[in-house]
């Protein structure tokens, strides 16, 4: 879609997702701030909860998708949109898609879960299957780009997906105005790099805290490097963060984001269950490994107020248990 | 504590209701209400969660407990609270107590699962144990009344118990003025009772519906019969709802309830697993009997308003998923 600005400025600003809340606001839940006294007791620290597990979808992904879909024109619009992801994105696109009124093209590998699949036909979207081979993918989505002269739509590094997934730190700054610390996790970097832009845009003594899998930790080693390094088949349970960086989120969390902290496999897991047993609601393995930089003490919060984007709640809770051992 | 009227009046009234929730409305939480399209289509009815999982210590046993220890004089409560739950109303007594400054000893056997343990003492509670045989228990409990003196407070017989599980319907009704039907489930009758003097007073076209475990069907065979006939030994993974009506809740449940409905073991492990996928929380067994009801059809609700009291959120996640196979 849009291409990087070359010109200094940030790809995407605070007036983009002021824009995208506009579109989006009458599609979108704006969902619930909770707090819970016995994990600031754990913590030692004032925690608030966006808790994106309530989006429709079941994550924040439905805000960017949302943007991305209604900022197309309508000729655009008709010829469809095409993606190829096959998680939280993918559901995400096909709802937006069928609100819209217009086809979704879900390029997914043919070994795809049975669970991702009926969850993307639920919503409306067109399955193509490939072959499961990391490159598979993208030329399928190429060609099926080709064939339909469908918008492609890049699950976290176009800036209509930025801007929309920013807008959940927008609602949070609405009606929280004393936060110090916001923690989000960061997979492809879209929700990070919209919030930071929302934080430090209307607040800039926000520190902006990027929460990452010691097992796909590309973002932590591309920001210390200043160049975007991907991670090679990363293994972490929390299966939304296995994407790395693009060159837009890359651009912005370099200039905007305070750091980027990383959590073994164990404090995810550990996490889940604490929300689980505490909160009483169910959160997917990428919005614990945020939870777990702080429970697990990864950076000092004493007494601060703290805003926890909670990413989404779609797990496969008999694989989640399974993992309990 | 007061015993059952003798005159025909019902043991708890709207009026009593209303006191309890003056009394305990500032330790409480006024739970959310929540709605899920995804099950609303599945149901084919507009239903409204009354979410008493996100109650303090995680269900609605907490209002009884929070009204029948402030109901205490000071004199009677100086001499604190006794009990001889191993569950949920052990936990919601000792946090209870703690908040009033006084002593609650919980009798509990010998054999109690640590999770359950460490709850109570983690709300302050004192625990006294003693041999894992069902007479045991009540003897224990006894003969610490007679020692110290305390007010034994029943789980779900007493009146002030009955009247604060009431707030829960009574916070509702406050907030919906279209419901067609309330549904909870029912174990020794707390929550069903105080729901229908509620709903039948302030509503009479309410339809009040009780649902229970087939494994643990006293209430279903008790109101059919027009006599208490207890459950023996039942065995259902819908541990809140093993315990069996007492003479108050079964005089009200009598005159004011529409029906009891029946779920097996299955439909509750179907129902829970449901509720966690599409509305991202977390609920006990006992929680899910009532959604159950709905989901597997036992009446017929299509396109009414129907309430639905989501009564706590304390379940051993390993142990759940270990049932799931």
């Amino acid at each position: 879609m849009l291409e990087m600005r070359l010109d200094g400025e940030l790809p995407v600003t605070l007036d983009d997702v002021r824009e995208a809340y506009k579109r989006i606001r009458r599609y979108i839940h704006n969902t619930p701030i909770l707090t819970s006294q016995s994990i600031d007791r754990i913590v030692g620290a004032n925690l608030l909860f966006k808790c994106e597990n309530f989006q429709k979808t079941g994550a924040f992904k439905f805000r960017g998708a949302c943007n991305a879909v209604f900022s197309l024109n309508n000729e655009k619009a008709g010829r469809g949109v095409v993606t190829h992801s096959s998680g939280n994105h993918a559901a995400a696109l096909s709802l937006a898609a069928k609100i819209r009124g217009i086809s979704a093209n879900i390029i997914m590998p043919s070994n795809a879960s049975p669970v991702k699949i009926e969850a993307v036909r639920s919503y409306g979207g067109r399955i193509i299957f490939c072959k499961p081979l990391p490159e598979a993918r993208e030329e399928k989505a190429d060609e099926v780009v080709k064939e339909s002269g469908g918008v492609l739509i890049h699950p976290s590094n176009d800036p209509p997906i930025i801007a929309g997934q920013g807008t959940a730190a927008l609602e949070m700054l609405n009606v929280i105005d004393n936060l110090d610390f916001i923690f989000t996790p960061v997979g492809g970097g879209g929700l990070l790099s919209g919030t930071s832009v929302v934080a430090k845009s209307l607040k800039p003594d926000i520190k902006v805290i990027g929460c990452e899998p010691k097992n796909a930790d590309d973002a932590y080693r591309s920001i210390k490097a200043g160049r975007i390094l991907p991670s090679v088949s990363p293994d972490t349970i929390a299966d939304g963060l296995r994407t790395s960086l693009g060159t837009n989120t890359f651009s912005i969390i370099k200039k905007m984001v305070d750091d980027i902290v990383l959590v073994d496999e164990q404090e995810i897991v550990g996490a889940m269950q604490i929300i689980f047993e505490r909160m009483k609601i169910v959160v997917e393995p990428s919005s614990a490994v945020a939870v777990a930089a702080l429970i697990y003490g990864r950076v000092d919060v004493t007494d601060k107020n703290v805003g926890i984007i909670i990413s989404g709640g779609n797990v496969d809770l008999t694989q989640f248990f399974k993992s309990l051992g």
